[in-house]
């Protein structure tokens, strides 16, 4: 027997994350769940919206939320108030959610009658592009304070989604932020990525996007 | 000897981190060096900031700029523009600075005979709260933009700061931030923190804010 050995920690994390993450999927489509991973950075608006989606969706899904904060649970106070079934994961100080963590918070909505699972992920533009969730769909919101430049500067989770939602377009004119140059810039890097520009303050776009949503998670229930 | 053994590496890391921060700390206290360690999520500003503050005090101080991405170099492009040393940093997917990425780009600013570096961190919430990076002084931005609760749900990066600044405050009513219901919050998990209500777009508030570094500059080299 060899007497020296080289632990890859690393990969060994992710090839154990990529299995449970597969698992959870296959699990989830056997009970006709969609789960709809949703990243961003702090602050651009995905707690709103996630209740602006719950009030388009609610009448013809059953819906659950996972929410995951490094601490706190002020996000999941204002999602409960839609009537929705929510959890709060919290991370214990890591910046990003994990297959093993996501198949806690499933556990945790305590049923698997839903058609629906959104995890707000942590907000965070980096780590959470590196570990598969499980999801079905996995989506991001740029909101457009943040700037047209941000698909430059991060790439990886700009490559990997199957949606952005570009939030805050009622302040386009405020923060002169390029529509155009922004999505050219995205569509370099992942050329089948559906956008909507939305606001989910004032509701513009947001009929769009639902209409996606509703469209993706009819879509996999039928296929299940 | 034993023959068995668990290697607490995330322990080691942080440890062995925070001797190289010190040491580089002494190193640049000892060439009257101050360096600054500038925060915040992606899109607050900070590189209109740090370019705004270049124009302030360029003609006090010699200074050098170290950004670090994790691809691109959009924003060194932009501040070089100032005029001043400028090394752009690849972190090759890291979510952090630590001490010695930072002494390899003091080490790429080619000089000892500068008084303020600033290094612009990556665009991140939590990542880089747990790393020293040799800094005399840390500072985060926090924007209007990403909402006045970010104090209750990244606790940790406004607990550790020396200086906040609250950016795009020209946007405040636009976003309904609530100014007083923020400081409060920050102070209430950091106490001695002192605060700045600035826009780098506009320059408003931005001599408070450079009056104060100039001062805290100005007092690390004379005890050096």
């Amino acid at each position: 027997m060899a007497d020296f050995r080289i632990l890859e920690i690393k990969k060994s994390v992710f090839d154990d994350n990529n299995r449970q993450a597969d698992a959870l999927r296959a699990e989830l489509r056997k009970n006709g769940t969609f789960l709809l991973n949703l990243m961003s950075s702090p602050g651009s608006g995905k707690t709103t919206t996630i209740i602006r989606t719950i009030e388009a969706l609610k009448n013809d899904f059953r819906i659950g939320i996972v929410e995951a904060d490094v601490d706190s649970d002020v996000d999941a106070r204002m999602v409960f108030q839609t009537g929705v079934k929510v959890v709060q994961v919290h991370t214990g100080g890591m910046c990003h959610m994990d297959a093993a963590m996501m198949q806690q918070g499933v556990l945790g909505l305590e049923t698997a009658d839903l058609d629906l699972i959104i995890l707000e992920n942590i907000g965070n533009l980096l780590c959470p592009a590196e570990f598969d969730t499980g999801a079905a769909k996995n989506a991001m919101i740029l909101s457009v304070p943040e700037g047209d430049d941000k698909p430059l500067k991060y790439p990886s989770m700009f490559s990997m989604v199957d949606v952005l939602l570009i939030n805050k377009i009622d302040a386009k004119d405020f923060f002169n932020f390029d529509l155009d140059a922004a999505m050219e810039r995205v569509r370099n890097l992942n050329p089948d990525v559906s956008i909507f520009p939305i606001s989910a303050k004032t509701g513009q776009g947001m009929d769009a996007w639902t209409d996606w949503l509703r469209q993706a998670v009819s879509q996999w229930k039928k296929i299940h």
